[in-house]
């Protein structure tokens, strides 16, 4: 048999809310400062009037107070039964809402009374009794003049004596509504069967600019904090360093890959440990943990993030392959196993064990890792190949630092298939590593992009176009010359609210390893470079940055839109936030000039005509509703980023 | 802190199982005899291989066991991770079902041990160590021959002394792969959360043609019992009898649902209850209880169900208004409110209130009701206006019924807004009643029908297309004459697996009672007819039904595909099931001969020439992929309904 239900008022339904992805196994994610909207279908039998709110609650110490705004029945013209209603987050950590309905039994009869005075019906004596008892209740609830106003209604509805018009006129007077609406009865209200959930990052989990650079090829973390004030002058938010930890000897890699190293060859950060310490350590070449402290201070100061590597890997001079060999995978003859994806092989690296019997120890000690490096004021990590790593293991890493510390931002270094890149961001990280780098065409970008801003997993997957890292030199890069740089760092820095360039993009470099290869020759993984801050492309970076900071829609994913332009080698597009509008134009062939139209539709609610002031140029069109035309020029003039001003 | 998992080896992921109706809320449906078909999501981090099985367990007494089938990796080559498999239904009630899921690691060292052989690698010894290790423990899983022949495998492998290649390939033997493959090590499965549920229903829930009658037209119960056979002769599957319960007298309707009635006035049989009783009373000038046991009999030896009304609502003389009259809605005077929807008002009948204080006491009733009914035989039921009760009480009534007697069908007799309509299914309804009858043009019907065949509520509603009732004469037939009467019957007996029609359609009664109503001129609602058999259309609706019984693509909702004619007067659709099309084209033009085309898409995977056989006129056409010239005479030939033969 069915279970009865609890009661048998229960009639209103709370059905569909939004957003829930996955049933409410996860959550949601927004960013200090925005607003969250959300949804229900709410109905019930019958013709009763409905009333519903969102109710909140946010996190943080000590009781905060649940708080309520009204939902709008959005689609009630077209016999819809959507509700809508929205919140501002203003503090960081996992905030709690539920929707909750109930009848508003004085508007129904209030519903029920003018209809049949509007068929004319004069015989209501029986309906407005029964209103004048609703209103008796109503002057029970209220306090004060309401209390005063609604009984003094309920006395000339209740009064045979007077004419039915008279007595229709007071149950329906609007100064009245009012005061009933601030009154209402909700003691039989209903409630979503379990309130959802939603986490509130930092901004920077949504919008930022990224600069990876090696510490080793700038002097070390001194070397580093002295480029701070010129970073902070390019606009950059997060300086992002590959692992700063001691290198393993065993198995060092040689320069350009090779699987003998030299005496001086410094091997590859990612082979994390050696005698001066793991991943807890900072390697002697590059400074002191105090260096490391300054440098963090230092970049904040300037409005920096300085972001940690989190490469969960050992060389085989890790101290914990001696304290804690059981962590690691082995044969049956005892040896370890080194990293592999065969034909591929990662000779200098072991992999832990996440399914070894001290599992618990193992998780433990790398989530106290982050909490290490959290402790010295690192609040971003760039975590290395999580999808080699079980999900369930970051799931709660990340939700257990983020209990104590919602201000960290996880990165995830993913390049894998649609559904691990997904389920990593429903697992907690807050950014995500993108397919960008591959998508070269128009349709490709859109598609790509499109998906992101408006598929469901805008809703928690967050994207961050990095246009090269130190694994990634495309062939477009490598065969399309500067002005290809040019137009892939305006597509990263204007299409994806966070994007990052890899030092030596600012410089062309372009060689691969060999032929096809994404390897750069001569790869700064391997090897110590000279770098300095002074490519031809950062007063490009520089202008990006500034325009980024001061247009909003561009740090939003959400309302982009791309605009036809009758020529594939010009992608536009539209991105709308709180009532600005950029448009963007970008040329993809670097080498030669390409003429088309931007087509303004409609639907971007502009004016007919508008001027439109183009961000990089200085220049100002005249611009319409339908077709614009538009001639951009390799390097000279490679993209229109177009503010709309409306006279 | 996030919760510690149960287990560090929880690392595959099954998510997105399908079908899956709000988070499992709800349940999805199927009839006795189906294929279920579910999928899911499952991976996991790395590069294991892995494994999947369906499990289900059928209702019914005595222990059942589980059962189960595997799944198939759909999109392996697109880099997906959809899983999709299928079980067979067969037997009615709540079954369950999960999937499960395991790494194979045989399977997954087998792939690693191919992919180095085939790089060239050499030194294998520690992998085909390792694979030894797990032969071994294969064997002990294994009894007799199969222990030996792994066990043998496992020596070859672990030979150091022999070629490589030799270990090579005993560890990838196809013979060895298929023993292997039949004693799998599932100790560390994974299952989905909760196990889901199904609900299977009689087919007659799915596929049936139905009429309706008023007994009183037909001279009572036993006239009606008189009429089976010509039924049964003209394919019908379900006899529907509005109430047939005594009527009120008090404020009874008289002719034309005048508000006074004479004294031989019948009343309207939803003005249910009378000084002989109410819900389980059988109207004395209808026969007797035992007429009513008599007709089911008969009936259900002819192959027809008896379909009752159950009309949740009673007439100012049923006896509860007198026993129980705390479950009726009163006015603040004492006096009872009778049933309106301002400005319309149902003089004649009183609503029970649901939220009376004695509810639970009602709602038992109501169900008892149900139960006398299905006590005598009768196993399908018409509701009245579903959409004016509370859902949680028909989740509970049909969900209580249905667990003791999963025979029974309930038909939602609801017109009102999508969302209602699709709860009522959710809430357990078996069948509706639909918007088919006020949907004219080509363009309407395909994006209807599409919507019902191939949106998320096919998994729960299953339309019931009557092309009149008592309450729905539309302009349509109003205004069309016969030739219309026969194109909205075929769209009705062919687009939807079950259909209606409300006797008098036969013969093609089309006067409203005033000028764009759709109620009935002298209505049977208020009146007695004397009914025959005999209209003009049933030797079209005989021909009709038999067709429906011949081809199971008509018996199925799913398969359904609209195609072009390059004349909106000309509606086309294929039906596809297990190998079988079925080609339906209708001229909605009652007027005019119209001539067009049928475009038979590629997709239909029929082959590019093909016998088109027409089961209405007995031709025989050479049709093709692509374009098939139709021609259609109103009455003399209304449609073709092509039954495709392959050679």
């Amino acid at each position: 048999m069915e279970p009865v239900p609890r009661r048998a008022s229960a009639r209103i339904l709370i059905e569909h809310p939004t957003p829930l992805i996955d049933c409410g196994r996860h959550l949601p994610k927004r960013t200090v400062g925005e607003t969250f909207e959300v949804g229900a279908d709410i109905f019930r039998d019958g013709h009763e009037v409905l009333r519903a709110v969102v109710r909140w609650k946010a996190p943080g110490p000590g009781k905060r107070p649940w708080q309520e705004t009204p939902l709008r029945h959005v689609d009630a013209a077209a016999k819809g039964v959507r509700w809508e209603g929205r919140f501002p987050v203003d503090a960081l950590g996992r905030w709690r809402w539920t929707v909750e309905a109930w009848v508003d039994e004085l508007a129904s009869w209030r519903d029920e009374v003018r209809r049949k005075a509007d068929a004319g019906q004069d015989d209501l004596d029986s309906e407005l009794a029964e209103g004048a008892l609703l209103l008796r209740a109503a002057a029970e609830r209220a306090k004060g003049d309401a209390r005063t106003a609604i009984a003094t209604a309920a006395d000339v509805v209740e009064d045979t004596t007077a004419p039915t018009r008279t007595r229709v006129g007071a149950a329906l007077d609007p100064g009245l509504v009012a005061v009933l609406d601030a009154h209402p009865d909700r003691s039989r209200s209903v409630k979503l069967a379990r309130a959802q959930e939603l986490d509130v990052d930092p901004e920077r989990a949504r919008f930022g600019s990224w600069y990876e650079l090696f510490p080793r090829s700038w002097g070390g973390l001194k070397g580093v904090e002295a480029q701070l004030p010129a970073l902070a002058d390019l606009g950059f938010d997060v300086v992002y360093l590959p692992p700063i930890h001691p290198i393993g000897v065993t198995n060092r890699k040689g320069p350009n890959n090779t699987l003998v190293a030299g005496p001086d060859d410094p091997g590859s950060p990612w082979a994390v440990g050696g005698v001066d310490g793991g991943h807890t350590a900072v390697h002697p070449d590059l400074g002191t943990i105090e260096d490391l402290d300054r440098l963090v201070a230092t970049a904040r100061a300037l409005g920096i993030e300085i972001a940690l590597d989190f490469a969960i890997q050992c060389s085989a001079d890790h101290p914990w392959l001696t304290e804690h060999p059981e962590w690691f995978n082995r044969r049956p003859d005892g040896t370890l196993k080194y990293a592999e994806n065969p034909p591929k092989k990662y000779q200098d690296i072991y992999n832990v064990n996440f399914d070894c019997e001290d599992w618990r120890g193992l998780w433990d000690a790398l989530r106290d890792v982050v909490l290490f490096w959290v402790e010295h004021g690192v609040t971003v990590f760039r975590v290395d190949n999580p999808h080699t790593k079980p999900v369930p293991f970051w799931e709660w890493l990340i939700g257990s630092v983020r209990a104590e510390h919602p201000e960290v931002i996880f990165l995830a270094e993913a390049f894998t298939h649609r559904a691990m890149m997904k389920t990593l961001g429903k697992a907690g990280f807050n950014q995500s590593y993108t397919y960008f780098t591959w998508k070269y065409s128009s349709w490709e970008l859109a598609e790509y992009v499109t998906e992101l801003a408006t598929g469901e997993e805008r809703e928690y997957f967050r994207p961050n176009f990095f246009v090269n890292t130190p694994d990634i030199l495309t062939a477009e890069l490598a065969d399309g010359g500067p002005a290809k740089f040019a137009s892939r760092l305006i597509l990263a820095a204007t299409l994806s609210p966070s994007y990052g360039i890899y030092s030596g993009f600012e410089s062309y470099e372009a060689t691969p390893v060999q032929p096809g290869s994404e390897e750069y020759l001569d790869s700064e993984k391997y090897e110590v470079r000279n770098r300095a801050l002074d490519g031809p492309l950062l007063p490009l970076v520089e202008q990006l940055n500034r325009i980024r900071r001061q247009q909003t829609p561009l740090q939003h994913l959400a309302g982009t839109r791309f605009l036809d332009t009758d020529n594939p080698a010009l992608i536009a597009f539209a991105k709308q936030h709180e009532g600005r509008t950029v448009i963007t134009v970008v040329s993809l062939d670097p080498e030669h000039i390409q003429e088309g139209v931007v087509v303004v539709p409609y639907e971007l609610g502009l004016p007919p005509s508008f001027k439109a002031h183009d961000l990089l140029s200085g220049d100002t069109f005249d611009w319409r509703i339908g077709r614009n035309y538009v001639r951009l020029v390799p390097l000279e003039q490679p993209a229109h980023i177009v503010e709309i001003e409306v006279a």
